[in-house]
């Protein structure tokens, strides 16, 4: 199907070389081999391709090899120092190629290696995979990129068989800057879902009965972030959500509440310092979002 | 649509009773409206009524008027006290009703009043509205209830005009629980949301545009939660999604890079304390959701 129409010149970018076959990497490598693909692979540890070679994948004998055998080139190694520890000998085979580095980093290690790549006339998409490795190549899997535009265009077909791949903007920073903030996205709804489980748990509700009502309520709470995202950007908090005040009366609750329980109350002890300090701040009958600025200004540095 | 092929017994069930006019009450009101119940209105301050009998509610002269109007007594008040004081009156009334109390309150009070009404020859069913009042009438509003089954069996109709409404179990106690412990858990996504915004605001990200990446990662994050609850319930935590200790240095890495844009970092600092905490606690090789142990323990008491 993803090959049905596609020109010479399509076919002739219809390989896709992965470096590094680590649990993602190779999980990669079986996504694009799903889609179709010529997938050549390349491991510092060969042995490592020996199930990828099984799977229709091409071992390349070098890592000279491996970045000649097409225009893409995807690499997910352990870190960037590795990433430039590989690619730095075969540098000048780059040229004209799509390097695509998945590799997790900081914002400045992606934009020194998009530098790199742009010294050695190869375009640059720093990447993250955002849905840990199961999900690999469905729909639902998130992979962020940022970099060339032009490179996601021309190899949008490739990489949107690793999920639901989306080009965050030209800055090779910002993949890694949305991998951290997505990173703490995640944490807080698993630290907050974690603190009820513990809660219920008390109470005597078994964890799996309580999660079917918990992510029967998660489109509701996604639908806030929507509603608070284009506050903060406003900077004007409405209360419709609740105020700051009643919200903090409300988190005493569940702090307590938590205490006659015994247990942990770090969680909710947190919430309420942050409702408490965004009211201390003049925001007592502001909308909860309100919280934002709380953080921003880093009164909660510690 | 809703009427359809009703037998004259269940005709006669068709009238709700809706006591406490305030936002949330109105909105319930309102959508028993909206699915062709007869609806009788009460409030302290009867001016409350005026816009819901323009739209074709009946308005009670009084509180005992307001019971006898039929056999669905719904209450929504600012405290238990309040319902106790507008209820203890006309309690005679109730027998053979059944009460179904959207206050917000304690387990004990919930307890309490289920015990008050049987006491009365009254069903009773406590009941929380978790969605704001926004989404009263719509299919992904989440009410939760418990108490009384047959008494929610009876009006499973009724109660699902108001939205997703399920029921928890018998005990009156399970409707407050689960609300404290669904507000602890939309708080958490809410911090780490915030957090995240403030991070991306710090290298210029527009929060919508965060959002629309963010929303598009929580499905993934919600269904961690289905998995996770699982791992609670037996007690083994497996590290597909990560070990607690890759966790702990990723969570280090956010909370360094929160710091240098000089935004608050108590969030990350709280959730990379509780893994830090859970791996001392000899689970560092064990996966994420052992930290729910660390919490139940109470180990993070403060």
């Amino acid at each position: 199907m993803r090959k049905t129409g596609v020109t010479m010149s399509r076919n002739e970018q219809s390989a896709v070389t992965v470096i590094g076959l680590g649990q993602m990497g190779t999980r990669l490598a079986q996504a694009f081999l799903a889609a179709g693909y010529t997938v050549t692979v390349w491991n510092r540890s060969a042995a490592k391709a020996d199930a990828l070679v099984a799977q229709g994948a091409t071992r390349a004998a070098t890592i000279e090899a491996a970045v000649a055998a097409g225009p893409l080139v995807v690499v997910c190694l352990p870190d960037y120092a590795t990433v430039h520890g590989v690619l730095g000998p075969v540098a000048a085979s780059l040229r004209g190629r799509t390097l695509v580095n998945l590799t997790s980093g900081t914002p400045l290690e992606a934009t020194e290696a998009a530098d790199w790549s742009a010294g050695h006339d190869a375009e640059y998409l720093d990447g993250a995979a955002m849905s840990g490795t199961r999900l690999v190549g469905r729909p639902e899997a998130l992979f962020v990129f940022s970099g060339s535009r032009p490179a996601f265009d021309t190899y949008t077909a490739e990489l949107k068989s690793l999920g639901n791949s989306v080009h965050l903007g030209a800055d090779p920073a910002l993949a890694p800057v949305y991998d951290t903030a997505l990173f703490g996205l995640a944490w807080g709804a698993l630290a907050g879902f974690y603190h009820s489980l513990a809660l219920v748990g008390a109470a005597g509700v078994d964890p799996t009965e309580f999660a079917s009502v918990a992510t029967a309520h998660m489109p509701f709470v996604t639908s806030l972030m929507t509603e608070h995202a284009r506050q903060a950007r406003d900077g004007v908090y409405p209360d419709d959500d609740g105020t700051v005040e009643v919200h903090a009366a409300a988190m005493a609750h569940l702090a307590h509440t938590s205490a006659a329980q015994n247990i942990g109350v770090a969680v909710p002890a947190l919430f309420r310092s942050l409702l408490e300090q965004t009211a201390a701040n003049g925001h007592g009958a502001s909308g909860i979002a309100s919280v934002i600025e709380t953080i921003t200004k880093g009164a909660h540095n510690v």
